[in-house]
């Protein structure tokens, strides 16, 4: 799979410490104290609840916008991101049955989700995990993973805030906003 | 999962007589008598070989294309078509790399895959299955399965033909084609 799918397991273990699941739209999740984030798609056996997303392909930006994200990006694992989000996402039946430039059309050109997103980099690494063509059925369409510092917190939450009052946003149907804490022994 | 992943599978058993598998790009495949396409990702124990693909939204087409494709097509298991085809196909890591609009201009601009695929509508029924992130590693990027009546073997030889001169087709690194006919039995 060359490393692209990860399960993401709420529960008693795992590197993060839970610290909020709040439901943004539709069912939650049940709580847990911890959040364990592996490579593969091995379930533990313990979990309270397990996702699974894969990376894959870019589907909506252009090569500007790549070579952007690119040149202003930073990856996951900086030592000062100490706070994380794993936000799933489930969006509607009418989104899926839309083509291709309609999708592109809300997404870019009437939410400016890209561009929004680029504001908050380097601050706010991301990684974003597909679900829906993963052959089981999943809770949710995507599993996106955020991490930054303590600091960074508050820029977060607006980044949320602007993509949630988006037309995109119309077609989510479930939503939970999951927070994370990296334990100091881990983190050094 | 809406009934939308399939598994194809070679061996002594299937509704489909294979009547030739050739490698055209790449590693073939073993050698089947028969074919058995069935809902869902069961494996025929006593299957040659098994391939799994599953549907998903458009990534390409407009909406005008997309009307235009509705307006032609004709659905799977039309009793005349007692000819099928199964081509699943592997594309090169710098396809893959590359952005959405730089792969919609390499598919439709550059290759005109979907208006070529519009000239053989209605003689030849389709349906794309996608591999590539269903979490397992599958030998395939895509399966493509196709019916049509024996008169329109010479019409599905030169769609495929075009096809495969086309830009689009370098990034093809894995084809193999499969053809099949329905037992009379069975056809009716």
């Amino acid at each position: 799979m060359d490393g692209r799918l990860f399960t993401f397991a709420g529960g008693g273990i795992g590197a993060w410490k839970v610290t909020g699941i709040t439901p943004v739209t539709g069912e939650g999740l049940p709580s847990a104290e911890r959040l364990d984030v592996a490579p593969g798609g091995a379930v533990l056996p313990a979990a309270a609840w397990s996702l699974k997303g894969i990376t894959s392909n870019e589907r909506y930006v252009t090569r500007p916008e790549k070579s952007e994200l690119a040149a202003r990006q930073e990856g996951l694992g900086r030592p000062a991101s100490t706070c994380a989000a794993l936000i799933p996402i489930r969006k509607t039946a009418a989104w899926w049955a839309l083509t291709q430039d309609e999708r592109r059309a809300i997404l870019e050109e009437k939410s400016r989700h890209i561009q929004v997103g680029l504001r908050y980099l380097p601050a706010i690494a991301r990684r974003l995990h597909h679900c829906r063509d993963l052959g089981e059925p999943q809770p949710f369409d995507f599993l996106t993973w955020f991490e930054f510092s303590p600091g960074d917190t508050t820029a977060f939450d607006e980044l949320l805030a602007v993509l949630r009052s988006s037309p995109e946003w119309s077609y989510v149907d479930r939503e939970v906003d999951i927070r994370l804490a990296r334990d100091s022994r881990i983190s050094g």
